[in-house]
């Protein structure tokens, strides 16, 4: 099976997506020549080009792109070929309407913008296997295609008639009969019950709240559906040429596509990351979407498919990268394990909805600050070939789930601002800070060869799941788990009996109500071991069967109740905190566990705001502050 | 005519929803066993059991719900049955889209959810009136049926062509002719005349501002329709059994139905409510609900339909009821004319989009603090029989009116936040602190018997209604009116010559102009008689006219205009208050208005946070802060 | 021509909407009495009296209008007399549904307010002419009728497939054929090329942000098929009797109709102004509406067409104008070459959306304050002949361009706060503070005799209007430019090499890059010559290329980039300002520039919140707090 190593042949990846049809011909000549400045060693071509590859429904026209990429070639640019299906022309609406998605208020959204598409629409899937397998036909074996780039952003929802139609069929391969749908869908709460598969509809605009189940399996179903269209795309062009590797470009922590699947159905992972130069949590928001794409390849190098050098245009507050910033976080991706790091785009476009999202030839030209930045990143690239293909050691996973995530951001839920990626930040991040590094695995595992197991949530856990977790802990794991887990089922049934439902003796305690708190009363929170701190927005009634009290609340209606439990299970140890402390007591929490578990930080001791990453034999040092701060190197005594 | 007393039989009724069609009958034996440890007398069973009944169309399955009654009343528990027609079957949308409500966007809203029926439909109405005449046939002589529970929380909206067609034929009742519609809804404004019936409207979606008699009778309408749904169902089962009474559940403060009009249509009035326990005033708003119900009634027992032992899960923060808190609102629902608490629900459902709210027998199940709380509460209900039947004495009464209430807050208004609840909190919540019980009376009275009538807002008022009120004072009441009122007429047509109307001689004052204020400028009060103090968010440009000035503004552009005013009308005293005083001036002046008036507390100088009701014999004595107090009963010298 | 020196005759005018339609005829006699109390002179009848003039498609009335006109003439008032056909009557939108509005989500909306029309609809085109030709051939020769008022208030858009038709007639005429669309729209990015006229549409629902020029270019169609109906109508009533003056009443800075445009296709300019008594900023706002109209004519008197002499009834807060107040608005219009005072409306409604809009006669009746203070205005504009047809003199004028305001304002610019009215009262305020009188002039001049041209923001520019400017400083002008100026050409293609585009030869300053600036991060700029000071909300990377740094920026990323610059350009000089200063700071440097090119205030050393206009041979002091002010008119030495 091709990979990575196919495209990047012993060299970082350098360039970003090229739009050459935005261009006269006279620009692709000095775009080549400025690549070549700069360092690139590849573009992503064609992302957006349906239409001008296919000006209406019976033409087509190569030719542009054959040149451009006999340009490429000869300047020694490699390409990453896009199917440009995720913008299809208008012709496409215009002859089949039913093209067009609806939304759940059955309005279709028309073109003149991008992403008009229903997934399910057989009119859309048509055309779009026919562009890509003629692509492929044309130019799967050109000697400069490195990658197969298939969509784009893949995220697109709709509710119409052929959605409903498959939705129907994908009901009926998960649950059998309609017996099966009312028993998971709990159609007998408020008289829901299904009697015929025709009735049977996408969520769509309804009086209160929707069935969570619906809605859930809709967003389950949508997945699935674009995965159809992402696989349908992919064996097109695998079958005309199986070497070249394929991928799809994910987006940061993003809710609609189940990482897990996706990444198993392409040979490599990309991302497209913008954290806000706004932000003050940029730089662990970027760490933990980087960290995320190389565990959903198994550790695999990736490709930081996009990112700008400048501004996002679509920021309310659209601010440029500082000085300094595009490089910091250009290596920051590849000291977690990217090997090729991409912009969206090479060139910024002088109309349409993008004109204002940087680019590496800006709008003021290649006399700019921007361009002179590109030109020195892409020498410094260049020099990096040692860590090609080198993998990024981790003793600590922490547990990602998507239909955990989907689950719990349901509506209706306890607390309406309980959000499953703030969740994973409140225990990525001060790891983060000590400087320990972390994968990412699914709720099942395997989890073996980790010293420590962090499931920050998981609102919806399986049986068989549960197991996994409780083997390892049982197999002498060290766990923590926070609150509002093991709550439902994969279908959403609450578990009976206490929470957090499989796990109550793993952790040795039983959870009997959800306590969500309003903001403005924080919990007060004793802990001899980890000192007294806060607690804000969550908390739980907790009781304890067997396990250690660590911290319990001090006052108010909870009073006593314990926050956060040890338990010693067979030759482990499962920490549970049903509350969100404040991040400094949370950091506590975690050294503490990471002492017991023998889990150390890549470096010990650096400043704040320096990050350090491992990657094979290398150790990167990135300053995440303006001002300067001097690291030394011990000697060994 | 039968009433709550045919429920109760002498003791307070305790229970709650029970939905056995969402369990396995193995569990029905349980719950059954349960409710007799919790002391359970009664359970309304059936709400939304409709597709449960009538998988389709021309199908029905009530052996279930035989067995699950004969258990009930095997284990001793009656039964309120409810006609499910609150939320159809899909089947129903999907043979008959047109009972499928239309918002005033013209898009239907879908089964999925619940309420999904248009009012006017005749397929709904024909449906819902077999479904609740076959319920009849079948248990109307039950001998575990005590009360027949119509429909639930009635509220549903729609604007399709059924309505507009119902509408049309309404209007005619209403005006006559169109000559009349045009007259009452001043068409010459804007070009809005018609001149054909089938012009006619609903409010749909507009360009601007939609007119506010066609707003306000669609209002009117709306809830007529929502009451004729109601009595056909209620004819349905009367006529089987005369003697089993019949309800609805209202809700807490709801604008939709006019709470006098429905409760002359029913036997007994219920209360469906959910005070938040983190809303500092939930306990006024509750006392203020429970007040209304009673009053709705003429005074006789209510019946508390549904409240939470835990959490209300469509709070966006669901927090649960405190240990304790659950036994004090339900003995302040007691204190103030209920005859008996019921809860939504039994037992917690594990599905659907209601399985975080709290229930009797929670997630946890019985070995939990809620259940142990549930059986202690249901023990002492028991022993409190005495109250049952019995009456609370008020002196005061506040006027309450829907009509005037949807006029009020109608748009474009002078203040987009003048909202009618909050006016009448402004005035009841200063009565409830210093324990003055009030009871409310619609618009037009009767005020016999009261010593004091409030006011608190009314917007429009007819002559009829302002005569009768003039009356009350004339033959020597005293009388409070609060700003904002004796506005419009009936048919929303602004009284000129200065306000309040038809009270400008009973209240010795006409206002030229309403003053809403921006928010951070109060106005400066000055008032010998009461102190200083401020006012907020609206005053009047008042001329005094007779009446004599208790406050007036200090400084600005409505310096010296009068605030408060107090006016001799014939035997009584009629007082005028113009603006929106800050809490405790306007508990000074209540304290002032009673003290005149010879009202007098439940009992004197308790200390804050103690409640103070008389029923019958008994005073309840509830404290609503979580600290100790000692109240020491004073002997009779 | 005629112009508003037809309708003076010599005599400020002074009246209000008047709508007899409303009203019994025993009030009309009241009114005409009443108008004659307060020296009203002109009213304007039939804005909204379509319905009553033609209550059914084929039946008119207009005996009553007769009788008003009849009456007003016998007392000596004027009329402005309406065509009616802002509010079409419910029978158009019945018989042709195509004439109600589509919003972008396809829904029509209805009649039951007002303004629902499209305005390409031919059968809404066909009843507007006839009624509007009706009225003309019955009025035009009336001895009352000194104006014709065409529609009101223009500004309703439609998304229909009229309107589609009619846009792709217009963008055919403005590109000639599609491929020239395609390259004007940019429709290279993301795959949007169209390939046949049938696809194009107006900009609809869409899955993200719409093509920016598409957006715009509907902007600029709407306009134009509004300004198509207005010229309609103005034909059919000029072509009957010529000599009576023909206007529309706009709204205060309102971005949909482009005020150059639509001043050249009247006779005279008129107002509708609302400023806000709870807004600080009213004052200025006011007085810069009320320069813009005497501009857009040309410096010829304007009419104030409608105010308010108590509150703006579609406000949230919709407070009265207190004691003094309407006088100083009224007296600000005058100042500033309004010749006449008109209301909305002469006497209050009593129904409808509008009846708590203020009026010359309020509910209350004429004996109120309101009527009191109307009657005395009236008096005290009738002694202000003098300054009837008088101009007011400007050195100083600012640019105003209606497509680079709908241009800045499309959705995903760098800044989404960034607001073209802000931008303009930027500078506008201080030197309004600084009693300079400004008038405004188009993008492209003439500039001819000013001593300074202030372009506060023009992101898009065209080559022609650039030069112009340019020019206008090689004479020897002095040139003040804003911030995320020169940005874009009329096609909105981004001018690429560096901003602002054309003009940073004129400027002497090169900009790389914008850089918007999150809210609560600003600024800290050091200036020798201003004094140093902070800004906000946006900054750029810029290049001094041989203009003066007056101010550049300490400390962050931006450290030492100049934001004021200045740069001598041939006989003239020209400021650039890349950040938006601090009040004060700009105020400043005003002053400095007006003190370099010789513009002096109307009167200097005036106390703060004193206004001062020079018109003709009057100076107008206005005052605008609430104390008391002396200012001593000094003796010529």
């Amino acid at each position: 099976m091709p990979g990575l190593q196919d495209v990047t042949r012993g060299r970082l990846l350098y360039g970003g997506d090229y739009n050459p049809e935005q261009w006269p011909p006279h620009v692709w000549t000095e775009d080549v020549r400025l690549m070549r400045d700069a360092g690139v060693n590849l573009v992503t071509v064609g992302v957006f080009a349906w239409a001008a590859l296919q000006p209406a429904p019976d033409r087509f026209t190569f030719d542009w792109l054959d040149t451009v990429l006999g340009l490429l070639h000869d300047g020694g640019i490699g390409v990453a070929l896009a199917t440009p299906t995720a913008s299809p022309p208008p012709w496409l609406g215009h002859h089949h309407p039913d093209t067009l998605p609806q939304g759940p208020d059955g309005i279709r959204r028309l073109y003149g913008s991008r992403n008009q598409y229903c997934p399910c629409a057989p009119a859309y899937r048509r055309a779009a296997l026919a562009i890509s397998s003629l692509l492929a036909a044309r130019y799967a074996h050109h000697p400069a295609l490195r990658l197969w780039h298939i969509g784009n952003e893949y995220g697109t929802t709709c509710h119409c008639g052929h959605c409903a139609e498959r939705f129907r069929g994908w009901l009926r391969d998960r649950y059998g009969d309609l017996d099966g749908l009312n028993t998971a869908w709990g159609t007998a709460v408020w008289s829901q019950r299904y009697g015929d598969w025709a009735e049977v509809l996408p969520p769509r605009r309804v009086q209160y709240v929707i069935n969570p189940l619906q809605d859930l399996d809709y967003q389950r179903f949508c997945d699935a559906m674009l995965l159809e269209c992402f696989t349908a795309e992919r064996d097109a062009v695998r079958a005309v040429n199986p070497a070249v590797p394929v991928t799809t470009n994910f987006m940061d922590t993003y809710r609609h596509t189940d990482g897990w699947r996706w990444a198993a159905a392409e040979d490599l992972v990309s991302l497209d990351t913008y954290p806000d130069p706004n932000d003050p949590g940029a730089a662990v928001r970027a760490a933990m979407s980087k960290d995320i794409m190389r565990s959903l390849g198994g550790g695999r190098p990736w490709l930081l498919a996009e990112q700008s050098p400048g501004a996002a245009s679509w920021r309310p507050v659209a601010t440029p990268l500082r000085p300094g910033l595009h490089r910091l976080w250009s290596m920051q991706a590849v000291a977690r394990g990217a090997d090729g790091v991409l912009h969206f785009q090479w060139r910024a476009s002088r109309q349409g909805a993008e004109r204002w999202h940087g680019a590496m030839v800006p709008h003021a030209g290649p006399d700019s600050r921007v361009f002179r930045g590109v030109c020195a990143l892409g020498r410094e690239l260049a020099g990096l070939s040692d860590v090609v293909g080198a993998a990024v050691p981790a003793d600590v996973a922490l547990v990602l789930d998507w239909d955990a995530w989907r689950a719990v951001e349901l509506d209706h839920q306890p607390h309406f601002a309980f959000r499953y990626v703030d969740r994973l930040l409140d225990y990525y991040a001060p790891l983060w800070r000590d400087n320990v590094t972390c994968d990412f695995a699914p709720a099942g595992g395997p989890f073996d060869g980790y010293r420590l197991v962090v499931v920050p949530n998981l609102y919806q856990v399986s049986a068989a799941d549960a197991a996994r977790v409780t083997d390892y802990v049982a197999g002498g794991g060290t766990l923590v788990v926070g609150p509002f887990s093991g709550v439902t089922d994969r279908d959403e049934r609450v578990h009976t009996g206490g929470w957090p439902g499989p796990w109550q003796e793993l952790l040795g305690v039983r959870v009997e109500e959800h306590w969500p708190l309003p903001d403005g009363s924080p919990l007060d929170i004793a802990s001899p071991l980890l000192g007294d701190f806060t607690a804000t927005r969550w908390a739980e009634w907790t009781v304890a069967r067997g396990a250690e009290t660590v911290a319990a609340v001090r006052g108010g209606p909870l009073h006593d109740r314990p926050m956060v439990l040890r338990n010693c299970f067979r030759a482990g140890t499962a920490w549970y905190v049903a509350t969100l402390p404040e991040p400094d007591a949370l950091r506590r929490l975690l050294r503490q566990v990471c002492a017991e578990a023998g889990v150390t930080p890549v470096l010990p001791d650096l400043p704040p705001d320096v990050e350090a990453v491992r990657r094979g034999d290398l150790v990167f040092l990135l300053h995440h502050d303006t001002g300067r701060v001097e690291i030394r190197r011990e000697e060994a005594p």
